[in-house]
């Protein structure tokens, strides 16, 4: 079911603050910044060859990323792997038993479609399944 | 300074339980086990292509990792980068003002060294910098 890491994600108070503090610290480098609307984020994202490291922002107090941290404080928020077929790992994980957070997928970044899994089924871990591209 | 991301580490309370319920519900399998003495956990691996999921379970109260779960839960741990230099690294982070851990590096698994970064220093991200294999 799962190919690859696609991302690790960051909840992150400031993007600003903390895009400039992993520029000057770590030396790397911002690729692209990107809103998603649907889940009231704000993204910055540093490729580190094949895996991407995405920091995250809260836009709203609506934002999953804002509760999460008031919750349990800025820091790694979830990783995403990389699916064939989104549909069919949906279904193979709810036949399991596993809570969906997203029973159908989401749009994602650049054309991909998304759904994350409930922590409470994976150990605590956060985990968003990415399919990067449309089926044809 | 930073090559790619080598691994990401989640903290466990059970590492059977959690490695059972990683390999049931996503379909990953474990590639080694190991036991870390210096760091008092035991860790179970999968790869994921170029990149490996960490399963850490604290096997003293004195492990780090229990403290963590004490103080924020199970959940994702640390970030891994893999560097070509370790002890260049760590100077460089130094000399930024960055706060270190480990001011030089220790023994990690199959001949690497490793560091971890102070997560006051990094946005509350725990990151370990992993020199994969010794310079001759």
């Amino acid at each position: 079911m799962i190919k690859k890491v696609d991302h690790i994600a960051v909840a992150v108070e400031s993007l600003d603050e903390a895009v400039e503090l992993f520029e000057r610290t770590l030396g790397l480098r911002v690729t692209h910044r990107e809103s998603a609307a649907g889940f009231d984020v704000e993204t910055a994202t540093f490729d580190l060859g094949d895996v991407a490291l995405e920091l995250v922002e809260g836009t709203s107090e609506a934002s999953e990323v804002r509760k999460f941290i008031k919750a349990r404080g800025p820091g790694l928020h979830h990783i995403a792997f990389a699916v064939d077929d989104i549909e069919r790992s949906l279904a193979s994980l709810k036949a399991k038993g596993v809570r969906l957070i997203d029973e159908t997928p989401r749009p994602g970044q650049a054309g991909s479609r998304v759904a994350f899994i409930h922590p409470e089924s994976t150990h605590k871990v956060l985990i968003e399944l990415v399919e990067l591209e449309r089926k044809a």
